[in-house]
């Protein structure tokens, strides 16, 4: 069993307003030491018995499903390993 | 300076109907070794010459903003370290 978490966030030339407001709201709790706030989500994605590699499965999930890449990008963070 | 992921998600105990469904229908599109899908948001915040520990910071910043404490948790990891 593998537990997989994948980022996806939008590519750096998109412009992030969620981000811009965030940093914005910040600034005015006080925390003006904060320069950038980019979101993005992620899918903690757990595989059972796979039988392909996990960088095959998680390029084919973000092809498919995941990510719009005309807008985002993605990047992935293996957690938990199999056994 | 140093950049911090601050990922929120449901508490265990909320259903998560968007991670159900992306779970749905990843079978649909023939990943049927994917036992689960959790979703959630990240943050990426950048924090310039901070005066207080990071820690403090990114807790004083889930308080008061990023995390809704009746359904959401959140948990962090520093991307980049100050120099």
């Amino acid at each position: 069993m593998t537990t997989v978490r994948i980022f996806v966030t939008y590519k750096p030339s998109v412009f992030d307003p969620q981000g811009s407001t965030i940093k914005d709201a910040l600034h005015t709790l006080g925390h003006n030491d904060v320069t950038n706030v980019q979101v993005g989500k992620f899918f903690d994605v757990t595989i059972d018995e796979q039988e392909e590699p996990v960088e095959e499965a998680v390029k084919k999930m973000a092809d498919q499903l995941l990510v719009n890449f005309n807008m985002e990008t993605y990047s992935y963070q293996v957690l938990e390993e199999a056994k």
